[in-house]
């Protein structure tokens, strides 16, 4: 089974890492830029048939090491 | 117009950080775990309604600097 996690800053959150592709966006000519923010991807792949199980195990993944929770959100989605 | 871009390396390429993220979920005693892959996530702001021509200005963000498209692969998905 592959979980899909996606660690994201929480709106307000200052994004230097982002701020800084808007700059080299905007240095390299593309236009209509109006903001760039970055994040975490993670493919997990996991043993076991149990979706509801997988989904208890990957937030529990995310709150213990994958995301800052003071800072960033994050959101997992189990696919097959 | 937000486009969400995934970045993500090529199969085969070696992931130091998934790999790192793995053994630490183990040590962490997270049983099941088979592989983990990570990648970047960007979350881009664009003006206009035009979502064909967003697509591609996207595209080409992603082979002029997002994306080390000698080891990395991309996938553009456009919301609004």
């Amino acid at each position: 089974m592959k979980a899909k996690v996606h660690v994201t800053l929480k709106p307000g959150v200052l994004d230097p890492q982002g701020k800084a592709v808007e700059g080299a966006l905007a240095a390299l000519g593309f236009a209509g830029v109006e903001s760039v923010r970055q994040g975490k991807f993670l493919e997990i792949e996991l043993a076991g048939d149990d979706r509801d199980a997988a989904e208890r195990q990957v937030a529990e993944m995310c709150e213990k090491l994958l995301a800052n929770t003071v800072i960033e959100k994050y959101d997992v989605e189990i696919g097959d």
